[in-house]
């Protein structure tokens, strides 16, 4: 039995599902005979401290459904680290609109949030019952198989390099290259992603850069000569974070030569691709391009991988069954219980454990010799991207002349 | 009745629907009782004066029935401009493979190649028939209502403006602005099919900015900062061609103060987004992203406009119908005829006109006052790209405490 009001916030970067989630516990809220109202934070936390709350209830019906395709951070977003300060108004403005539920849309910063706001409650004397669901298109959070909004993000990331590396193959005679950059500053789970694009030996990508292995600039350009030599194009996917050993970003390379005192990093980050184009073209003189998509990956409710929406709707779902059930403190996870057909259960995982861990890529996902995934990985993604589209290829046999 | 074999090239950057012409070609050529053979040229004029030419008869029906869906040039693209010292090694090529007709899909230089190697060709005696099929995504084509290409790559940049305006007005908390760059060196017809994106009054984009207009940048920040105090956060969406009032391509800018001695025209012309994101970062200190996506418009084979697919297709058989009637020196073009419904019919236009000519957007669809495009504009685009997906805004209604 619900005792008392909801509220709902979404948290950190957007993804095509997060929205999902929203919807999932909106539904599952309505659903519960005799619950009270449930109501959202405008811009997370953030906006909640400044007094933006709304009632969910005041939307219609035909709104929370179509949340489940619609893309982005419906109630809004903020990346708001919350201080210790904050607490006091947290739990004002928590007794001023009768919430005893909270929760959170979001990665590890969300997860430590609602965490602290629930400690802190208790501390108080106000019963509240805070739960997370896993967002986070990076797929680098603690204790679930996966995180809703990756495997979207992954498939428009496979898809991308899959029809750019056509593209680059039928251009050859003009670029001899494509530097292609994804998000995920700490984990190469996107990146790595790219791999699912490729059928035939030589599609690409030929080299994925991820920031768990330290760049090296001649071990890269030798894989770049290489793969140029075998294929007559080079296809490069590259994570925004990737670092030198020494632990200087790669974003952050003064590319030297014609383009003196040029530092990428200062501009914005956005700029990993356009050092290793540049890398590239001053090493070998070829032409090529640089794509980087930025958020986009995180918003394209068309390519949404089907069962991540819902996958995300499912884990909205839960979090109130969870808390129906008396529980706080935890995060819903997605345990894979086999691959082959796919199948995961929803559990949870302590709110403390996913706040202070990352999830990188384990070693056994990376080849240990050349920039590239092993089969596990693979085998890990497949069933969460789904199908990709298949494209034919031209035989092109020689003809006779007359 | 159709003499001797037919060869087929595609030539200039690819697009997401230039196979379905060539599968137009090829289909309706072999549908034809007593053709000869129909061969293809490898990576267009270019290869096939290396000797690349192979026998599309020899593909599977069903490789050439899948080219309707397959993006890029599956037979390999080039961007060589045809020297006179080239046409004998032409002839010579069209005599060894007994062709009589030479189809070419691409853009203005392909039909200068069509038109050259035809008059070459029937100065030297030997009758071809030289016929070219329309492609390019930048909408640039002289004596077409539009070109097959222009509609699906309209709609993936309509598709991430939107989607990443949502983004970027959830986010508002955390980053003010966001920069599209489309590709487009001189036409600005993709960069303003971004408008189709809105719904809304502060729906994404803001600002379009196309080369047909100088650009101007105290104008420019001045309409970023009313945006921007209007809705709290900006859309931008750039040609990559824009240039100042002198000529000055606005990707070559020296960004001075922090960034000085940068020139980003020099890193290989992808860059138009990131001086105008460097140019507001400096002018308001806000954080924002950039987006260049490059070739990835070209060939997203899964954002395709149905009409688009169909068009291109139509344009490909019709070629081969004009050849049957004798006719040469033409391209197949699309005559709008009514607007609601659409309605077009493929006429012909002599290819001289084609390759002398480009085809700007004309005045009166963009506004003479804002960075943006008229309602003509999107009267005539509406039709080509289809409706984009529905998303939802919640009402927001401010909740009433207990």
């Amino acid at each position: 039995m619900l005792q008392g009001n909801a509220i709902v916030g979404q948290s950190g970067g957007p993804t095509s599902v997060i929205n999902a989630s929203l919807c999932g516990i909106v539904q599952a809220w309505q659903s519960r005979a005799g619950a009270g109202r449930v109501l959202g934070m405008r811009f997370g936390i953030e906006g909640f401290l400044k007094g933006q709350c709304i009632d969910l209830g005041k939307e219609r019906p035909e709104t929370i459904e179509a949340l489940r395709t619609t893309p982005s951070s419906a109630l809004g977003s903020c990346r708001y680290k919350l201080r210790d300060a904050d607490l006091p108004g947290v739990l004002e403005m928590l007794r001023r609109y009768g919430v005893r539920y909270f929760f959170l849309i979001g990665g590890n910063d969300t997860m430590d949030t609602i965490h602290r706001v629930e400690a802190y409650c208790r501390q108080q004397g106000y019963p509240l019952v805070g739960i997370g669901v896993p967002k986070t298109v990076d797929n680098d959070l603690f204790g679930t198989d996966h995180t809703p909004g990756f495997p979207s993000a992954a498939r428009y990331v496979a898809l991308s390099v899959k029809q750019a590396g056509m593209l680059a193959r039928d251009m050859k005679y003009v670029d001899q290259f494509v530097v292609f950059q994804t998000v995920g500053r700490s984990a190469g789970w996107l990146a790595a992603a790219s791999a699912l694009a490729r059928s035939a030996e030589d599609d690409a990508p030929h080299i994925i850069l991820c920031p768990e292995r330290p760049f090296d600039r001649q071990a890269f350009l030798a894989e770049v000569k290489q793969c140029h030599e075998r294929f007559g194009w080079v296809s490069v996917v590259c994570g925004e974070g990737i670092c030198y050993a020494d632990g200087t970003p790669v974003s952050a390379s003064t590319v030297t030569d014609k383009f003196a005192n040029i530092e990428f990093g200062a501009m914005g980050g956005a700029s990993v691709a356009m050092v290793l184009h540049a890398m590239i073209r001053q090493q070998f003189g070829w032409r090529g391009e640089f794509q980087v998509t930025e958020s986009l990956p995180m918003c394209a409710a068309d390519r949404t991988s089907p069962l991540d929406v819902e996958e995300a709707y499912a884990c909205g779902r839960r979090a109130v069954e969870l808390a129906e059930s008396g529980q706080s403190g935890i995060m819903v996870s997605i345990v894979r219980q086999s691959n082959r057909p796919y199948r995961a259960t929803l559990e949870t995982v302590p709110l403390a454990d996913v706040a202070a861990r990352a999830k990188p890529m384990p070693p056994e996902y990376l080849d240990p010799g050349r920039s590239d995934v092993t089969a596990a990985y693979l085998e890990y993604l497949r069933p969460l991207v789904g199908p990709l589209p298949e494209y034919v290829r031209l035989a092109g046999i020689q003809a006779e002349p007359v």
